[in-house]
């Protein structure tokens, strides 16, 4: 393929990402992604058959590609914490019409089913071990009957899955979630199981990434 | 209208709401609702003409008049508040269609959009209110930087209003949540804010729950 060919193809993508994630995951159509390019329909089928194949190359080649980099690395030291949930923060952005309902994509797209498993039966066990790793190290208490890791994980997978899709029901009213309120979210979802040297840590990591003018953007 | 008329209606309606609740908000036709049935379209759309018709009196009949039936009464007791969410657990556990997916229900019901107000702003509040209610009698303590009660007001919102979709995903497996995972779930959200005269209160009250037996249904 010449130039010309790639970036027309990869302008479809990109362009149908980004009106999937304005529009919603069942409001975009060939014709709409055709209308903001400029081009024919017909410029559209000639790379994508169906719209399915369109969504195969978006699903595979873009969400699954991205997140498996993503997820190469897991942190374990406590002060890149901070900077990883601001690559999730990015990720989410991304791809809204996938990480704002995961429950309405796996619904729409049952042919993605099986990557489930990868998608968050495997990362929600890297997570309780990422805890029981933070403990060891005296930045999380020990786990017991009140710090309850199993739990902290799901609660942290029910808000981190679905706080932008929520956040966006309110546009710019005071009921969004705005950036920094993301990341003190989460730093309140665990910040009783954290202890004193593990409160500090986080909130010294947030601070830094708050004077980078990261939760202006 | 005689007795028929009426049951034959008010299963219409029932069955409906199951099928949502079981298939999911678009994936229901009147086809199914009458297969299900086992009477004939004609027997449907003698009562309602159109689709639309049929979701409006469910809206507004059903879950408009459930959900502000529960915020009559909004507790201001702590004793009270495992009882209070156990309601809100069964009425999420009634309309699965429309809790467990706030954000598609009014992105394909536009129409309804003018409910967000009272669904959520106006609730929204309340809570907060109710945070600074319960720290005002030491079972919370008082707002601060630690203890942003606008900020738990929303992560408490994601979660209610999420958990359920999220865990759906995960059937019979251990990373679903159980129902007595969604009492710790919200117990564990907010227990960095209770005093220990708080926790005391909240525990005991949904231990009380526990020996009722209501954790096991």
């Amino acid at each position: 393929m010449n130039k010309k060919h790639i970036s027309t193809k990869e302008n479809i993508l990109q362009t149908t990402i980004d009106l999937l994630n304005k529009k919603g995951l069942q409001n975009v159509t060939f014709r709409n992604v055709a209308d903001a390019l400029h081009i024919s329909l017909g410029n559209i089928t000639y790379y994508f058959h169906k719209w399915d194949n369109l969504m195969d190359v978006i699903f595979t080649d873009y969400c699954v590609k991205d997140v498996k980099e993503l997820y190469l690395y897991f942190p374990t030291n406590i002060h890149e914490i901070a900077q990883y949930i601001s690559r999730i923060y990015d990720l989410q952005i991304k791809y809204t019409f996938l990480f704002s309902n995961f429950y309405l994509f796996f619904n729409v797209f049952s042919r993605y089913n099986h990557f489930k498993e990868e998608f968050f039966i495997d990362r929600m066990d890297k997570m309780r071990l990422g805890f029981i790793h933070l403990a060891e190290q005296n930045y999380m208490y020990l786990p017991s009957k009140d710090h309850d890791y199993d739990l902290l994980t799901k609660d942290m997978w029910v808000f981190v899955a679905n706080w932008y899709g929520f956040s966006r029901m309110f546009n710019d009213s005071p009921n969004r979630i705005t950036k920094e309120q993301f990341f003190m979210s989460i730093y309140n979802i665990s910040v009783f199981h954290l202890t004193e040297e593990g409160k500090i840590a986080i909130l010294e990591s947030f601070d830094k990434l708050r004077k980078e003018g990261v939760f202006d953007k």
